[in-house]
């Protein structure tokens, strides 16, 4: 049992391990990528750390972490549950925690034509939220990770008419390959146009990259503003022992922000780790 | 005439500096001393910067903002005053700027016993403010710099009854060079004790150091929440294009929280501006 698990090594995500760290605090921090500082090519503006490239100081981050002893895994998170504790399961593993801080910085571009207009109306993000409406239904899901094969297996539970559209990447799975151009409303039905095929569904869901902090807050009914995790003062969503920090409570998009982000969630998950023990 | 007069080089400083520069801002940045990052043996919990000292940290910041070619001048800020635009006095000349950003840091321990307890009291730390209340009485000052020098000057609108207390130094006027033992209030007077003296006074002023935020909040009425600043979400102070930010406003003193101010108050700053062209 960790006191904490921080998902993500970005900059909020480290940050917060730091502090924790020196709080003697027992961490395990699991990322998948890169996130959003793979597309920064120079950073000028981080105080610190003159000119350098996103990948550079994420890698530095890593290196600071690992030389202060964190324990630091690169495995994809697939699910977080909580029952007295946190339960977070990933690709490779189950791990336990008592509380959990969410830095898997912003939501990427993996925007697909309609699919912001019609969410809820025909397309979700959530099978665990919305799987239900959709029993014996005719569905499709999108995606190609561990994450949609995770929200598959789970939508297998509502019904077994189930089309995969990855979005023109090949998987070991049967389903349609096809680059999707837009998805369409006609007669309370989803119609996922490709190039060469129109099929229409009564649900779709969306599963794609690395479930980000958005798709855990559908799932464990955390509040969102717009795309953005809603925290108080401490960075703690309004779920117990559930904190998150960085680009994906929104502000300004920065290394500066998502740095002083985790130092405040750090201090503050410590805090209340005092207070529940 | 600048844009912008950064007072400080420390995290929140350059860090709004590099914001700012980036916005193409006319900026000048004026410090006096490494603050409070001269005693930071080792910083370990700051993301990017590894394991290292305040000096280095304070260092790698100075070259970042002269590696993108922002003026820094080392001297010392003695006065702002506003009218149309601010001015900033220091040492060796006079500044003008449509803003100005406090990034001095927190007031460093220059405690005097009694001197807290006793502030209003017959101790007072701005002769502007309170000059007038002594007028033809006889009062200390206590300072060794050019900062007590500027308020001295000052001072003796007021009075020529002025006793100098370096607490220690020496200096280049006459004037009592002990070690201040303690103030004390006795009869509507204040003491200042030595080892061998034991002299009574109307008033004492404090002028020790460099001013801080503080001492400039004091001369220009901004608003105090004890020893801090308060400033707005754009880290504005109650008086318009005066900024503050990092320890100087309080909260966590660390430099992940001053880097943030910084960016915020960059941004800010430029959006001021823009709004004042």
């Amino acid at each position: 049992m960790k006191d904490v698990i921080i998902i993500g090594a970005g900059p909020s995500g480290i940050s917060a391990a730091l502090y924790l760290k020196r709080l003697n605090r027992d961490i395990l921090v699991i990322y998948k990528d890169e996130g959003s500082l793979k597309s920064a090519h120079k950073i000028e503006n981080y105080y610190g750390a003159p000119s350098i490239t996103g990948t550079d100081l994420f890698n530095i981050g890593l290196k600071q972490a690992k030389d202060l002893e964190i324990e630091i895994i690169n495995d994809e998170v697939l699910t977080i549950t909580k029952y007295d504790n946190f339960q977070v399961k990933t690709v490779n593993g189950i791990y336990e925690s008592k509380t959990v801080l969410l830095a898997t910085g912003a939501e990427r571009n993996t925007y697909i034509k309609g699919s912001k207009e019609l969410m809820g109306q025909g397309v979700s993000a959530c099978v665990m939220c919305d799987g239900f409406f959709y029993r014996n239904k005719k569905v499709a899901i999108i995606g190609d990770s561990y994450y949609m094969l995770e929200e598959l297996e789970a939508l297998r539970n509502f019904t077994k008419d189930i089309t995969i559209y990855t979005n023109g990447t090949l998987i070991d799975k049967p389903g349609n390959y096809e680059k999707i151009i837009e998805l369409i409303k006609k007669d309370d039905k989803i119609i996922i146009k490709t190039n060469n095929t129109n099929e229409s569904f009564d649900g779709v869901f969306l599963a794609i990259g690395t479930p980000k902090a958005q798709a855990f807050a559908l799932t464990l009914g955390l509040g969102m503003n717009d795309s953005y995790l809603v925290v108080d003062e401490n960075k703690m969503t309004n779920m117990e022992g559930l904190f998150a920090a960085g680009d994906t409570t929104g502000g300004m998009l920065q290394v500066a922000k998502a740095t002083y982000d985790g130092a405040i969630a750090g201090n503050a998950i410590h805090k209340y780790l005092k207070e529940h023990e």
